[in-house]
């Protein structure tokens, strides 16, 4: 008797490829041919898994947000349930900017759909902001958690402000671009101005 | 006698050319045949005034960067030498964001220079620090004139905090993200964060 087909196995080996397809040549490189060459199997296969070139990009963009969310969810465990508003944010941040290959590969793979989304590609811009408002909604709640001084104002604008700043300071990163601060003191500058910088 | 040739206006007609090349089809739809058959001259022609590629698309970034300088020029002229700090980074920040036809397209052209630099197109990244980098010096210029508070801090951290957030905000406005806040909101938000609520 064969072995059973693990088929969430089989699904995350095809968006596995097609996400290091992404990184070498962005979202206008990705086929049903590309990636199941770089996967080493055959398009039959991918395309049976995957019916349409849209289904398939989004599984790829999905996976990298649920990569990005199950190291999030580890790491919110380990800071246990008495984790300041400021160490939850940083923990999220620091998960998703690219400070290692995997965090670079995810971060430029986001960047290619959201590139996509701009010069019209096989890909909407809804498509590509649930990444974003997942994350402006996780640091709003820790934003409402945090102590408030006569200057807390405004989660939500705080919040987007937030995820616009880690969004321009992910793109630098990429590129390469440096300031006298590295990506962590620039995150801690952020964290002062939108929490104080006295902890809370 | 033929009318003298304006080299100027010639090259701005070129560099015109190839932004909008730019804005349909990124960096890599850019050839001297390309851009020629877009401004409606020869393709010997733009290579009498661009000797190489990489040339040519160094001097269509520029010509973006000139652009938005001479606005900013204008409008900081407008301010007169009485206007706050606030004032003055609301002013360039306005400037350089997607709010009409011209300033996304100058937005969309400096964002296909980015992805192409960290996707190892015809550009490197260090080619494309120039515009983020001439923002940070004007912004922190104009903390350093800020009467200091007791929050008052470091204006490099928060000239790089507004370069990535303004980075983060321009991308989104080009994808369409919108959040509770306009755009120019966000902008004041990202003012009073940085600047203290209170005008100075």
């Amino acid at each position: 008797m064969p072995a059973p087909v693990d088929h969430h196995a089989r699904r995350r080996q095809i968006t596995a490829a097609a996400r290091r397809v992404i990184c070498r040549g962005g979202l206008d490189a990705v086929t049903f041919q590309s990636v199941a060459a770089e996967a080493g199997i055959s398009v039959r296969l991918v395309q049976y898994y995957f019916g349409t070139k849209k289904d398939f990009l989004l599984a790829t963009h999905r996976s990298v947000m649920d990569d990005a969310g199950t190291r999030f969810t580890r790491r919110r465990n380990e800071l246990g349930p008495d984790a300041t508003p400021r160490e939850v944010i940083r923990a999220v941040l620091t998960e998703l900017l690219p400070l290692d290959e995997q965090r670079r590969e995810e971060t430029l793979v986001l960047g290619a759909f959201g590139w996509s989304a701009i010069t019209g590609g096989g890909i909407t811009a809804e498509d590509t902001f649930a990444a974003p408002r997942a994350l402006a909604t996780i640091v709003a709640d820790q934003l409402r958690r945090a102590p408030t001084g006569e200057d807390a104002g405004d989660p939500e604008a705080d919040a987007d402000l937030v995820v616009m700043a880690a969004g321009g300071l992910a793109q630098g990163m990429l590129q390469g671009y440096s300031t006298s601060r590295t990506p962590l003191e620039l995150v801690e500058h952020l964290l002062d101005r939108v929490l104080g910088s006295t902890e809370r």
